[in-house]
């Protein structure tokens, strides 16, 4: 391709202004405006703007980088990325990317299992914001590789917490996020190939989409099914409600026992079973 | 590649169940059971985990989907997809992408133009989520596709709605969007092949990096400056500051004088000069 153009504009600049130097100020500024603001009670704008500003919390990344060597359930199934300019030949950088829908920290839209359903780029926005619901297995799944969330983990869960909240992403922390990127840890495949790793079981499944009103579940581990499945009961029982699933799931753990907005931001790719997204949540 | 054991456990299973049927019905149920809950003042869960529920309000889609024809600032960079495998043969269904990182709705990343600034990978997440100001320039647009966002026009944004709340994502709303994806109406070239579109202007650009204190700058356009600028001012000073710039975006009319805070779903792309994403904002 050709960016002479570009890389000329921005050397003769670099060398008027020298590089431009990526600075932190700013952040400092706004913690230091917040605090004084806070501590005398200045109104800072008016209230209609305002208000978005004042909801702001803290935001907590439940995504993994997406890495070439992210573990995927395939295991030839890795992405590739290349560059295909840099800012010192071309003035600007960017890579391009070639990669299959379920890999990283990704969804399962309800077309992934079932056909003629909903794929992503027509799957409903309102969906993809969430209350958190983070049922913790890791205690039996570092002892027991197929542990799965089971209906009486739901139900021990809402003891604690009260009913599982409308529209909830119900998610489950095994713990398995500690093995990204390990491929070999993270598949977990015994010698005949069959991979051992935590998921949902399929009562757990049928339970949320008919006696609870769920948006989706998440997974810390490569599938919503646990690894050794052979039947995928939770795919088609989630997917065929047209709930969706987010698999590779990172950091729920910072998230356990709170009030969270989980933000499923996965782009609309046309016609897909579902893809890479950014899991955010907001306490 | 070999998915002939998913495919004979799904195709068994149709067998006996019939196809699972993607169904509204929790849909509708979710409504009732919050209009019986508001209507009796029954509480549905526990205050802790009820609070996210209470906190969400609509979701507005401002992403566009992800199209094979998708216009681009460089008129031969449209992405590509394949189908992997399907439900009818495979028993589920996958696509592979192949694309560069500025395609779609998409981030602009400080390291797009600044050699050895953040990538989208380590970029801080607490940098994407924000409250919203949407600049109009429709009007002016409709004229003159060379329409910038100028400092007048943040003056008299914030005559309107006072001053620029901290950590913004200051949005430029020309109309564009409605252009999409006619790749000529959107590139808008003349006869040199110089695209005319609307943008943030460089003094603009610098205003709110030196005098407000911003996340980032969104457009609807092809680019944060305007579709012939040479000098490409507003990404350097904008990304050159630490900040992002989201582009391609749409339906900002939507959420236009509203307070909404805005999520920038982008994947961490390893190594990303940026990368598409999904936009939602909250209101």
């Amino acid at each position: 391709m050709c960016f002479e153009h570009v890389a000329k504009v921005v050397s003769a600049r670099y060398q008027k202004e020298g590089p431009p130097s990526v600075s932190r100020r700013n952040f400092l500024k706004t913690g230091a405006a917040l605090a004084a603001a806070s501590a005398t009670g200045v109104q800072l704008t008016r209230p209609r703007i305002a208000r978005a500003q004042e909801m702001m919390g803290e935001v907590v990344d439940l995504s993994h980088v997406f890495l070439t060597a992210s573990p995927t359930y395939l295991p030839d199934a890795t992405p590739a990325r290349e560059t295909v300019v840099t800012v010192e030949n071309d003035g600007f950088y960017i890579q391009s990317w070639n990669f299959g829908e379920h890999t990283g920290t990704h969804v399962d839209a309800p077309g992934h299992f079932i056909a003629g359903a909903d794929t992503i780029d027509v799957y409903p926005a309102s969906m993809l914001v969430s209350p958190a619901a983070v049922i913790d297995i890791s205690t039996r799944a570092a002892e027991e590789a197929d542990a799965a969330v089971t209906v009486d983990d739901i139900m021990a869960w809402e003891a604690e917490n009260g009913e599982l909240p409308v529209g909830a992403l119900v998610c489950m922390y095994s713990g398995w996020d500690q093995r990204w990127p390990d491929i070999e840890a993270f598949r977990n495949a015994d010698a005949d190939g069959v991979m051992h790793f935590p998921g949902f079981s399929g009562e757990a499944a049928e339970f949320l989409v008919t006696e609870r009103e769920i948006h989706g579940i998440a997974v810390d581990t490569l599938s919503l099914d646990i690894g050794s499945s052979t039947t995928f009961d939770t795919h088609v029982t989630i997917l065929g409600a047209g709930k969706y699933g987010v698999e590779g799931v990172a950091n729920l753990q910072a998230i356990m026992g709170m009030s969270a907005q989980v933000i499923v931001g996965v782009p609309r790719w046309e016609g897909g079973s579902g893809g890479p997204c950014r899991l955010l949540a907001l306490i």
